[in-house]
């Protein structure tokens, strides 16, 4: 019974798409080979990401390291031959950190209980945020789990810091799922709690293991709305705090330093291997070359931007002279303002260019599974088809889905993007943070990424969309 | 053209196997979503695993830390209230690391050379491996690749060190694949080496990532050749010492106090959930409870072990009363010897049991992709049906393959056989070494291969095999 169903549902969904091993082009199939056996012999990522870690670490939008980014990540396109390798300025946002300090700090009613002595917490600044009164701000705390809670807190808000400490949802299994369900308190916590009176508020970090490392992030302000400072408090410091409201009324004491200076000048980075037949049709293929100032932004996303080089460096090592322009791109600002990848589509540089896609990795230099695709369904199509290549770089889950923050403005011009997909359950333990570090990348996970994507380039370059 | 060729293929396909997505049974979809709801919301298996890891570090056989890990693991399914929890004895042997220490020492005509100091290597004796006397062992050293080479040594084997320094193949995707590819140097170098008149070998790590940390594991004697001591040197080791011997000859001393003691009683551990209609149908679910005594034994295989444990108790906590009775194994001796998975299906408890499947989880605790099915075609293809459940917990790649060395034995009698298949690239850097800790576990990787393997054992004790 089921057979006789499935003959025709299988007969059916073979007018939509393959559902069976195609025959594989030998050429194609070849270069695929050659891809894992050049990239997993002499890797060049995991080499070139710790150069950056361990140089540009902080590389905060205005930062010296983020120059010093710059620098480096044209001198490693130039170092191994690319062509066309220049900068393309943009003007970024420039704001500093400072100190950051946080501190639980009884209730006048509580202070006689030796249970209630002032405890610290792990906090940051979220990345925006404006700075407190030089003091610092002492106020009482109240808890809410989401903006809806906080927006009826009504007149309760007034000179309070409103804790926001929604925790990720577990029973996500794509870990950007549980990032998105949570993210709104970061984004907008400060907006909602402002407008029910709060003087500051405190965030739970954005991640689902628990431990004492805050972990930051870009939050927004409106101009109708007061502005007030706003922290991301460890999820070993939530739960502290969360305890300690339980137990009665408490008080935290936060002082900010952060601040926001004048725009400066930076860049993004450029550089490729020009097309033999079609070298005015560009595929692009980036990274975010900024990252928090927090660890070394190891996984987000030096791992994307040295992928970036390394599928040009790839493709041109086998040998191929693809018959479009591949070029990698370094973006600037992706964390705090995006002026880099809307810089990107409408630069002077890009008269007489025609991008005919643009790749993204930005979910962490992990094993990688497939790809997401943002493209019509003639572009989904196409790229099913190429889906046993995949198969022999084990990362054949080709999805619709989104291409990536920095080549988002590019897509809205109408060219079809792609975005890595990896395993991301490790993502948000080092996300933003301290704990995102060299150390925490795995050199096979990060140069099958840059294998994955130096495929899909090569592809499109052969094959068009 | 090609989809004229599709069709028809797609036709035929489809007698073979299921190439489309199946209409999923209401109940065993709503199954595995509830275990994955109560796997990620309320985990158990990395709180066990860490109990494990911090207090029975050092399970090999016959140590301490193993006998606490039986008491300890019994006592766990007790708490968890398994039925039938009980020790089910066996010997295994006893052999312990004591001392282990080597030098790269100058040859005599080389000993004025500034560039030839002693230089220490980092090494540990392979598991099973006889002492070198008291004083150690000073002697020239000849580097080979393979067996092969070894062996065409012939009289130049005589009185010296062979080190065995071929390196994992990094082109093999599967990590398993570069371990199988190099293994043989460990398990059998010793036995080549001696057969050219060699004192002692030493072994490139099996691992494909640089450090300085030595890795264990099983190596062989066989009674017709000499016993030599056999030793494993760290990859940065093995990288100084070939450049050593390519500056000139080198030799060095080695010194091992490690020995084999009579064999001591130890058990393997047993509980489980009593089947409602069949409850002399068995699934077995298990990992080994020993490991080396380097590291924690975290991931080899600790991990396996608790997740065993975990797939009982996710099925009794989501309230299930399978078919069938679904029993945790915690195998003892795997790593030199495998008493523990040759004495289950012999040992006098198995009287009136029947043994439906068995499913082992030993490729580390991490991201579960899948699993490998040691079964006949109609187990093959009534495996394959289930995918669409595996579908809902991303670990639907089922291939025919592998299940355990643990369960090997039961296997051997006719049960089908399962094994976890987990994303690779990361178990080798940790596997039979110091490296092997805690840490380096991931609890939301480690529990959804509890989940998967709780989905498989559930279907199977549903439908039967």
């Amino acid at each position: 019974m089921l057979k006789t169903a499935g003959c025709v549902l299988c007969f059916l969904s073979f007018l939509l798409e393959p559902c069976f091993a195609q025959t594989l082009n030998a050429t194609h199939e070849s270069i695929a080979r050659k891809l894992l056996e050049q990239g997993l012999t002499q890797p060049e990522s995991y080499t070139m990401l710790s150069e950056l870690c361990v140089n540009a670490p902080h590389r905060l939008s205005g930062y010296e390291d983020a120059q010093r980014a710059v620098q480096l990540t044209k001198k490693m396109m130039t170092d191994r031959g690319f062509v066309n390798v220049h900068l393309e300025k943009i003007m970024v946002p420039r704001w500093v950190r400072g100190k950051e300090e946080a501190y639980i700090v009884p209730a006048p009613s509580l202070k006689q209980k030796q249970s209630m002595r002032v405890q610290k917490l792990s906090v940051c600044a979220l990345g925006g945020s404006i700075a407190t009164p030089e003091s610092g701000i002492d106020a009482e705390v109240v808890e809410v789990k989401t903006l809806d809670e906080a927006r009826a807190l009504g007149s309760r808000g007034k000179g309070k810091i409103v804790f926001f400490n929604r925790a990720f949802d577990p029973t996500k299994l794509n870990a950007f799922a549980a990032y998105g369900g949570a993210v709104d308190q970061r984004s907008r916590g400060a907006i909602v709690a402002a407008q029910v009176g709060a003087v500051a508020v405190l965030v739970r970090s954005m991640t689902g293991r628990p431990d004492d490392v805050p972990h930051t992030g870009a939050m927004n302000y409106v101009d109708t709305v007061k502005k007030i400072p706003a922290a991301a408090v460890s999820i070993e410091g939530a739960e502290l705090l969360s305890a300690s409201l339980a137990r009665g009324q408490a008080r935290v004491r936060l002082t900010l330093t952060c601040k926001t200076l004048p725009d400066v000048e930076s860049a993004n980075v450029v550089g490729e291997i020009a097309g033999s037949e079609k070298p005015n049709e560009i595929i692009v293929v980036g990274g975010h070359l900024d990252c928090w100032d927090k660890g070394q932004g190891a996984h987000d996303d030096g791992a994307g931007c040295m992928q970036a080089i390394e599928v040009v460096n790839l493709i041109k090592k086998i040998g191929i002279r693809p018959k479009r322009t591949i070029r990698a791109v370094m973006f600037m600002n992706e964390e705090n303002g995006n002026r880099g990848g809307r810089g990107y589509p409408v630069a002077a540089e890009r008269k007489g260019e025609k991008h005919v896609a643009a790749l993204e990795s930005d979910r962490g230099g992990f094993t990688p599974r497939g790809f997401t695709v943002a493209g019509d369904s003639s572009v989904q199509k196409k790229v099913l088809e190429w889906k046993p290549y995949f198969d022999l770089l084990d990362a054949s889950r080709i999805e619709p889905g989104y291409g990536g923050v920095d080549i988002a403005p590019l897509l809205d011009t109408g060219v079809p993007g792609f975005g890595l997909y990896v395993d991301s359950h490790r993502y948000f333990d080092y996300h933003h943070s301290d704990n995102d570090t060299i150390d925490k990348v795995n050199p096979r996970e990060l140069e099958l990424g840059a294998i994955v994507e130096a495929m899909i380039c090569y592809l499109i370059s052969e094959e068009g969309l």
